[in-house]
């Protein structure tokens, strides 16, 4: 009966015990030598007898012993008497040591040994987060009725949001590589009325920042019956604070991550686009806000609200896709939303058209066809209510939370315009 | 403030309410007309006084009036002195009658209408069993201990599996669309010993079947320091069980589709594959099991242990990928599994090798070079523990319970040879 390396804390004084895990870090000294040993609760302390062969770190073995109380150990047992089974060859030296404090490695060594060196506690932490976050957005939702689904991410047409796409053979036609669930989740309020989905999403922009990725988990909501971008806003709150909860909850790993763990506000603070251009000093006909005045708004958020949120609404409807609802006072603004957490965009979510009529209105507008949009606009000429959404970026929540420079040391296996590897 | 329609049951006789949803049906009686008003929570009868226009049925609808006891009413409250105001254009009449008890279309029809047919409460109900198995899946991973994750959907090469691949247009070079998450779960063992994810999978193979779907949601476990497949079966098993409980807990939808939950035995009953070809009365050299073979197994596991589902071990290695362990007796067979739930395959699982020198091996054996695998076997380089694991297929595990023809029929928006849209 395998043991947990932290459950050894809890063994009866004397009691044989078996560990099975890595072999973290050995320490040979003078008289004695010491395995630390991980596995998937955490690290344990093993005290091997003189002249036992001393299996390489991130070895896999299987140690039978006895707990013994030790109060240097972690959890103040270790295990002694100890014999060493090898579950595999001995292991390759790895391309970091592993046991040491912080992985202090350059990005392209972390992410071209990324099977290895997420392995580092304080490394696999930071995904530990990302986990926790995917529990309490679903459980959040969940609660208040809405139905996760499952949409196609081959799509027929590249028509969506006018990002670049990515191109896919479809047994000898032209598909591409969905940039959004958007024209699903809507057809699927129809439905559920509420639904949501955690999803890849890709994107050919060839851009090469630190915030961007060209495969990404979109955490994306819709729900129908809204009033206006305000209900969205409110339903969004409620995700993150349940976020929160859970991240806050996987305490160990914040600890291990020194993530600053943020307080939803019980409102989230609201500034319109064009009030915000004026507090960051732009100028009044600038169509978007610059990452450096998304920064400068997150400094004010946090000085004059004490929030790490800050939602900034009305975004000019010629930056908006065509789907977007309009700011029904002044049309040259829309009920759409970026919410930036810390000073950079995390969220961007809104009201959408409900009616077919402004639809037909709206893609023509575009110079295109609506029977283009056939499939899609089945729903909206069978009815649908008003309704609005938002998506996430999971990779970018992960890294303002653990507040690292560059989203790829939050993503697992990042795929951008140079990497395709591991 | 709005009632759900399910709630009005409990409202107050004589209050002013107010329910969103579509027109479900209207019944123009010679003095009376009924609206049947639909939201996600079910149905409310609406009585309209006379006169009042009717709207077309599946327009989006507020209505206000007041609460009144009506035995004959869905819950026994409908709504009386009824104002309807129309929240969209009147609805196109939709492709079928969705108040109809059931949908009696064709499959062309039903999919190519997808956006709207699934608004039907008994089509809609199908996928809410998907939903609910999706909940119970991660409820009993998490409780077990295991990570989510999230690998990359697109892939540099095909060398996974061998079955055919999609070719994406990765900024000018060739990549693939991933056809499983099995190299990387197997590598995020190595970090965080029991993972699991769900999503999509991608398999350009040219099946024009009742089974098969190009791309599909699959849902991936994999754990470390396992004996053997049977440890990954115990896991199933558990799994499987999760899965029923929440979908025996979605009774409403149930009810409505139909569906014929099952029982999970406390241990699935399993099959060695030298005996399930003599026992269906196939050559003892047959490599694989034909679909026919799989049902009269499911036949006999019903009528020899009284299990819907039943395992079929140690199917021939000629047949496995490079990667299954083999059985340590006898290496014709693996230490892998199917596990037939009805008499079809569901799921596929087993040992892996964990040994970077087995892998070496098993990879010269089919030709090939493992300097072509270098990123994968970083992880068995650097120490990876006995692990295993399977994968689900969420659309046939939907089609079984409700024991529909086709699993077009349980997706939300199939993609296949000929489907691209809607």
């Amino acid at each position: 009966m395998r043991t947990l390396c932290t459950s050894l804390a809890t063994a009866e004084t004397g009691s044989a015990v078996t560990l099975e895990g890595w072999v973290h870090r050995r320490r040979e000294l003078a008289r004695v030598t010491f395995l630390v040993v991980r596995d998937r609760s955490g690290l344990a302390q093993v005290v091997l007898p003189p002249g036992t062969p001393v299996p390489p770190e991130e070895t896999t073995v299987r140690v039978t012993g006895t707990a013994t109380a030790n109060a240097q150990a972690p959890g103040g047992v270790e295990v002694t008497d100890a014999v060493v089974e090898l579950l595999t060859e001995p292991a390759e030296t790895p391309p970091a040591e592993l046991w040491r404090p912080s992985l202090d490695v350059s990005l392209p060594v972390l992410l071209d040994h990324a099977p290895v060196l997420w392995r580092h506690p304080a490394q696999k932490a930071r995904w530990e987060l990302a986990a926790a976050s995917l529990r309490g957005f679903r459980a959040t939702l969940d609660g208040l009725g809405f139905t996760e689904v499952a949409t196609p991410k081959i799509v027929e047409s590249a028509t969506e949001t006018g990002s670049s796409v990515f191109e896919v053979d479809w047994f000898g036609r032209p598909a591409y590589l969905a940039q959004s669930p958007q024209f699903y989740k809507q057809q699927l309020v129809g439905v559920f009325e509420r639904v949501y989905e955690v999803g890849p999403v890709f994107r050919a922009e060839p851009h090469d920042t630190v915030r961007h990725l060209a495969e990404y988990r979109s955490l994306d909501v819709e729900l129908g019956f809204v009033r206006d971008h305000r209900d969205v806003l409110a339903v969004l709150r409620e995700v993150l604070a349940g976020m929160v909860e859970e991240v806050a909850s996987a305490d160990e790993a914040v600890e291990r991550t020194g993530a600053r763990v943020p307080v939803v506000p019980a409102e989230i603070p609201v500034i319109h686009f064009a009030d915000a251009l004026t507090l960051v000093g732009a100028p009044a006909d600038e169509p978007d806000l610059a990452p450096e005045h998304e920064r400068a708004l997150g400094a004010w958020a946090l000085a004059e609200h004490g929030s790490d949120f800050l939602a900034v609404e009305g975004y000019p409807m010629a930056k908006r896709p065509f789907y977007t609802h309009p700011q029904p006072d002044d049309e040259r603004w829309s009920n759409s939303f970026d919410l930036l957490f810390r000073g950079l965009e995390l969220v961007t979510g809104g009201q959408r058209l409900h009616r077919a009529s402004a639809y037909d209105a709206a893609i023509r507008a575009r110079g295109e066809d609506p029977a283009d949009y056939l499939a899609y606009l089945q729903a909206f000429r069978h009815g649908m209510p008003p309704h609005g959404g938002f998506a996430i970026g999971l990779e970018r929540w992960i890294g303002r939370l653990v507040e690292t420079a560059n989203v790829r040391e939050v993503t697992l296996f990042p795929r951008d315009l140079h990497r395709l590897a591991p």
